[in-house]
């Protein structure tokens, strides 16, 4: 059980009626805990607000996507450290806020989609997203060839080496508006893939995306799209189905969304105006 | 937004240069509120416990499966009442305990992976469902044919409709250990299928599932078999990859468990006893 992205396991492999023993990959997966530091009056104070199953690597980047995609930071700036802990064979985070940072950690013990005023419905997990979404607003003017969408799960397949090992990743990638690859990111839950790719592109100034192209390997689930509304995306390409929600989120805030992108064929969901054919 | 599992969107099918626009069916994502309604010496009060993302459908047997795989429950009759909330366009679910059953709210409250004794590790997430689950320690005599494996997805593909539409669903069925459908249910969450499953199980009087085989029409992660485990399955079939920990956590229980079941083809990472070839 290390902190490796792959892990060794020995497995029988059986094909028709035949048996071959031999050593194989697993993706690793171990619990993460993100433990935030934040200034009261009565000085610095730590709480532990998340564990999630992750694939360990690039573990800050998780937890400042995590904590951006939340709502709780809205720029670099408002984190001053983020370290694993010494204590805890690589499964603790701390990240410290800026002393101004007051995190909301009545609403981070609730559910983040639960409202108190029209109960439970996919109408008010978005407008919790409204409320929450401090870039979603920026302009952008991007067209993208239809020719240039074909090539992105090729170009993403080249990167994902943990995936071709285990077969058990998740992978997504932010390209520019010409079909060059930024930068791409890998873990055994979706969720936290993405939050590592928002939380690298923190680290690199690039916020807010709204002039990238997001893929996702697989579904384009809603909180996935919240979670690049989050970051400013407004085209989202992914190579499996969206649900109804995801849709309605990406029609709501304007994002054009991409389904079902297999070879020279996807589905156009919202916002076909961006893509040009 | 129906609380239909499938929801029908306009949609523009991009094919080498050709668009053609048509209605399309998406898996249907919406909010599930689960709501504890449990005896103090006050009286009955009632909590939320839960938000869910899940496709509508089997909502009460979701509600039941996710408390008996949280331990919260560990019986039937644990139950006296499942309901909709009558006011909240059918995405709440008020659950009434019997006036013995006493919830353990503050471990609900905390994320139910974290423990205190060592930090946050794999072993500590293996630990913790040692001490929820009450019925793992079921013994089984299971032997499985090799071709008996090899049927099951097919069988499992006949029966998800959704999915055939959708593509966005995820599906998991029980079968007999001579690879006789018993049930199957499907979710955008791999984790709410399964509960679905799990609390069909409990109400049609199955548990402990010992002698029944559980497919995954996806990858194996920790939570997927930490749940077959609190309902004591001791055979997990999945279509997708295991992650590292959800092959810890099968070997450590005695479980058997496959992955890549694809053709005649499958890798047995666990248990390999109960496979006959």
């Amino acid at each position: 059980m290390g902190m490796q992205a792959v892990t060794q396991a020995q497995v029988k492999k059986i094909t028709g009626s035949d048996i071959l023993e031999e050593q194989d990959m697993l993706a690793t997966e171990e619990p993460l805990e993100i433990r935030l530091s934040y200034y009261t009056q009565a000085g610095y104070t730590a709480k532990s607000i998340s564990v999630t199953m992750r694939t360990p690597g690039n573990d800050l980047e998780l937890a400042k996507g995590f904590l951006y995609t939340e709502g709780i930071i809205s720029s670099r700036e408002d984190v001053t450290e983020t370290r694993h802990a010494s204590d805890t064979n690589g499964n603790v985070v701390y990240v410290t806020l800026a002393q101004g940072v007051m995190p909301d950690i009545v609403r981070l013990e609730r559910n983040f989609y639960t409202t108190s005023s029209c109960g439970v419905c996919g109408k008010a997990s978005i407008e919790a997203v409204r409320t929450a979404c401090n870039i979603l607003d920026t302009k952008d003017h991007i067209e993208i060839p239809h020719s240039t969408i074909y090539t992105l799960p090729a170009t993403l397949r080249a990167q994902q080496s943990v995936f071709e090992h285990t077969g058990g990743l998740h992978g997504c990638a932010i390209f520019d508006t010409t079909g060059n690859l930024v930068m791409t990111r890998e873990d055994v839950g979706r969720h936290n893939a993405l939050d590592k790719l928002i939380g690298a592109a923190i680290d690199n100034g690039l916020l807010p995306l709204n002039d990238h192209i997001l893929l996702l390997s697989g579904r384009a689930s809603f909180e996935l799209v919240q979670k690049a509304a989050m970051a400013g995306i407004k085209v989202i390409a992914a190579v499996g189905a969206p649900s109804s929600l995801a849709v309605q989120l990406a029609d709501e805030w304007g994002m054009t969304l991409v389904g079902f992108l297999r070879g020279e064929r996807f589905n156009i969901y919202t916002g076909a105006q961006r893509i040009v054919i």
